[in-house]
């Protein structure tokens, strides 16, 4: 029995899914256990049992817990031999067959009230301490993951310390489903999947390509202000190309199937695009003086991720990455990471990600290059982080095989992190592909080259807002910005000439001219989550003003129809996001 | 013998082919005589001989040339039965295997002076009436174009009824060598071709992205303005999807190798947009309300052209179409294809295009849907020509099997014909795909589905644009668009000045810093093909003036610095091809 582990989480959700192994046995006797540890936010048991766990099952397991908590077991570790072990075990074939693989002398059990289980630990004192936790769910498992044994039943729950802990998480759980990327986006008309013709391919309608085509020209626009300069590259190259870069001997599960040609040779969908970018730096000889280049592409990849982790947009097999790439002299890591730091708070904070979890990883075991090179630039990196003022910390050992890098979390309004930006050193490719530049004094150098992203993909940062915002996107980014509804038939001359001042203006403005009711129209504007609906009768047009109800808001305002539009215009401008007429 | 012949091109140019091998067979008499056919501006001669014709060779062989035309040599249809052929031709080889294969009692030759050749004709009446011919060069063909067969020397040459037509050729073949996109491209930085990683996938480089990203935004947005929606599809689908469109049977052969993943699964590049957008198309339901939907997308195509027609960008097998699909009712046709002929027209005209030659192709002998529908749907087309006062000639017959269409191809500036907008009906993909819409009567309804494409391919395009412009691009369109030159380095901050102020109103402007002399660094950016050269001194930066010299017109003009931003950025503005400050 180990006290210090009452203040210890893990210790915490494994006694959580021994005390729900243990109502199980009580409810269920002939259930087999197999394993059940404490996991992110909780913990799961997995059981064998032919029957399936109905929600009725889950009720009465959740009550035959609760008894449990109150019984206020102790819980104690206690050792054995291999005799006894098997002897306790005699009726639990999973957990033998766990035990005849601990090659110890003794092996341990914990064991709470009538219930004992072979067990490493740690756990808290007694059932007692686990006051907050709740069942959440049942899925299928397979013994040991493998699919050709036992189907098992698994049963998930959450456990927190403090009640208010759970009920946030459970709020938290209730408002990210409402949120769901994957019923907002075609519900908005936003994307589609088309599994029956490829799962993990993004079909962009046209309310969610309106937005990413402002996504686009808005990034463009940044990057071509702070010096950057665009590409376009192909998004097939021979297997040649691949064998050359590396690519195919470490990254190949990766990479969709090769297409191979009669006369023996052999395309590849790029799931990088960095080779390209490479043949473009060696069509002319470089010096110097051009460094630093930066060259950006918003190129689309294909990787083929396995089907099990694709998630709606969010974990797709064909996406555009945010690409770019820097060559510079080794002594301007610092200054262009720095302003790659820049340029990333500056996107992210535009679309209302203001919060970042920061990491800088450094050199794994297994690496490329001189431990001289390896520390300067991760020296330059730690530099670049610190002259930002920029909270982060470091992840010893976690940095690729081919350089040190930083990796930027945004934390969404839920307070949930997403990994976006990275900035990545690489010793790696220059040296593969013979990469150089003239140096000042005529000679051939190798260059640094610096792999950077800010969105990361464009399809996840795009599933990443649509739950940010829970579709109510922000006037700029707002597939329609403006609708305008009639209060009747006759004035929707007035409405069209109100759209087309708008459009005049470049705002998205279109106008209802349905037959439903206005209590109907504005219903349906609201569904739609425009973030501005403008109503006019009688009133509006004998004056030349419209009048203004904000999506979720309701006020209505009135305003000449000029002033609107020129506010809105700013707004939009600003990529503000809040509507302050 | 056809008198009626002297007025036919094909005639004559076939009678400079004989022209051509009986001076070969004057002075190298044992050469064999393959084939010798006219061609589109002139003719070409085939021979077997062990030598190969050297430059001086083909000299010699004009002046013969001259000779049998100053002979004035009549050309005689001369009519023998095959013993008799057989006896002419017993010393040319590849003749008797020609004959051989005809099956007609008496076969025809031409006969002029000494040389005599098994020919169909038709030719003029005499030698003399081929003044105007030029032998422009030799390549190797295979006899019969089979590579396992005799390699032979193919002799060229161009021929016309006029000296002047002749000379105008030459000057624009001579013309198109200096503006060839080949050369230019990659030249000033536009583009390269890495054909060891795979021919035809064109790479821009920045300066080519520069304008590729200008084309794309206008394109953008007129379409924008013009109601239509912009979609983003994936490169790849499975290849169920290729079944079901009907690609897989009648474009396979365009078509990239599918990659075959182990489950059995295959995923192809796509070689034309349509289904994905189909796809779109049915994720809801559609009411004739919404019709016409247009939608568009820059979409990235691949498909598999022969080596052989690849040429630079402009027959490649990787490039972007600017396609878009219009959905609609039948009585919407003739209105939608004035509005796309509109905004081809408008679009093409900014680019410096404004000459025409449009064809409109009509039912094929094999055709999908009704002739009713066929009928309807071309005299849509044919009124929509008529409307907009539109010269065009009827290809009978030459219409897509799925519906008639509407090409246009522009003329540069050497006159030369490109074919880039499309305008097609489509009665093929809406019935496959079982495509429908509400019609008024609430009834289901199969809506009309137009294909087009205003620039075709903007690689393509881009191609074009290179040769007409010679890469001297507008204002609008070039990568840089002002290079600030300095007198000395202490007017270097002016420059800046001038540069960033350039910058600032979306001028693409940059100094040059370089140690070189001022006249070094004006036929730099002379090379370069800058439209805009400025040279600051101690005069300009004292009044707050530039002095402006235009490319290749030299022409210096001394303006205030406000004037001169102002001024381009409404030339800019204005897509003007020409600059007049």
């Amino acid at each position: 029995m180990n006290e210090n582990s009452d203040n210890n989480l893990e210790a915490l959700r494994h006694t959580a899914s021994h005390i729900l192994a243990q109502a199980v046995k009580r409810l269920y006797p002939d259930t087999k256990l197999c394993i059940g540890p404490a996991i992110e936010n909780g913990f799961y048991y997995d059981f064998f049992r032919n029957e399936p766990f109905t929600p009725q099952d889950l009720e009465n397991i959740t009550s035959e817990m609760k008894n449990i908590v109150k019984e206020n077991l102790p819980v104690e570790r206690v050792e054995y031999d291999r005799k006894k072990a098997e002897e306790i075990l005699k009726n639990e074939p999973f957990k033998l067959e766990i035990l005849s693989e601990i090659q110890d002398e003794k092996v341990s059990f914990y064991k709470q009230g009538e219930f004992i289980d072979l067990c490493a630990g740690p756990h808290v004192s007694s059932t007692g301490k686990v006051k907050h936790f709740k069942l959440t769910g049942v899925s299928s498992a397979y013994w040991r993951g493998d699919e050709k044994r036992e189907s098992l039943q698994r049963i998930y729950g959450v456990c927190f310390p403090e009640k208010e802990q759970l009920d946030q998480y459970l709020l938290t759980v209730e408002e990210a489903k409402k949120r769901d990327h994957r019923i907002l986006g075609p519900s908005l008309g936003l994307f589609s999947l088309q599994p029956d013709f490829g799962p993990g391919l993004v079909y962009w309608h046209p309310a969610g390509a309106t937005v990413r085509k402002i996504i686009e020209d808005f990034w463009r626009e940044i990057h071509l202000e702070r010096g950057y300069q665009l590409l376009y590259t192909p998004h097939i190259a021979s297997i040649s190309l691949w064998e050359k870069s590396g690519h195919l001997s470490f990254y190949r599960e990766n990479m969709y199937p090769p297409m191979n040609m009669e006369q023996g040779i052999s395309y590849q969908l790029k799931p990088m695009n960095c080779p390209f970018h490479i043949l473009i730096y060696q069509t002319t000889l470089h010096s110097y003086k051009e460094f630093p280049i930066r060259w950006a592409e918003l190129g689309t990849v294909y990787r083929y991720e396995k089907d099990g982790v694709l998630h709606g947009v969010l974990r797709v097999r064909g996406f555009t990455q945010d690409d770019a790439h820097i060559f510079c002299r080794p002594d301007q890591i610092e200054s262009e990471v720095m302003e790659v730091l820049d340029l990333v708070m500056f996107f992210l904070s535009k679309f209302g990600f203001t919060e970042y979890e920061i990491y800088l990883s450094t050199r794994p075991d297994k690496f490329v290059g001189s431990v001289e090179n390896w520390e300067k630039a991760t020296q330059a990196l730690e530099n670049a982080l610190k002259k930002k003022n920029l909270d982060y910390q470091v992840d010893p050992g976690e940095g690729v095989f081919y350089g040190p890098k930083i990796d930027l979390k945004i934390r969404d309004c839920l307070k949930r992190t997403w990994q976006c930006s990275t900035i990545q050193v690489d010793f790696n490719i220059p040296e593969r592909f013979g990469l150089k530049y003239v140096n000042q004094e005529n000679k051939f150098e190798r260059p640094i080259m610096i792999h950077r992203a800010v969105m990361g993909s464009l399809e996840r940062f795009f599933g990443i807002l649509i739950e940010h915002y829970s579709g109510n996107f922000p006037l700029w980014l707002a597939p329609v910005q403006v609708k305008i509804l009639t209060i009747a038939d006759r004035f929707i001359p007035y409405g069209q000439q109100v759209a087309q001042l708008c459009r005049e203006n470049k705002i998205r403005a279109g106008v209802d001219v349905s037959q439903e009711s206005l209590n109907k129209k504005i219903h349906m504007a609201e569904n739609e989550k425009i973030p501005v609906i403008v109503i006019v009768g009688e009133k509006e047009q004998s004056t030349g003003t419209v009048a203004v109800r904000l999506h979720k808001k309701g006020r209505k305002t009135v305003l000449p129809l000029e002033d609107f539009v020129r506010n809105l215009k700013e707004i939009d401008r600003n990529k503000s996001t809040e509507i302050d007429l």
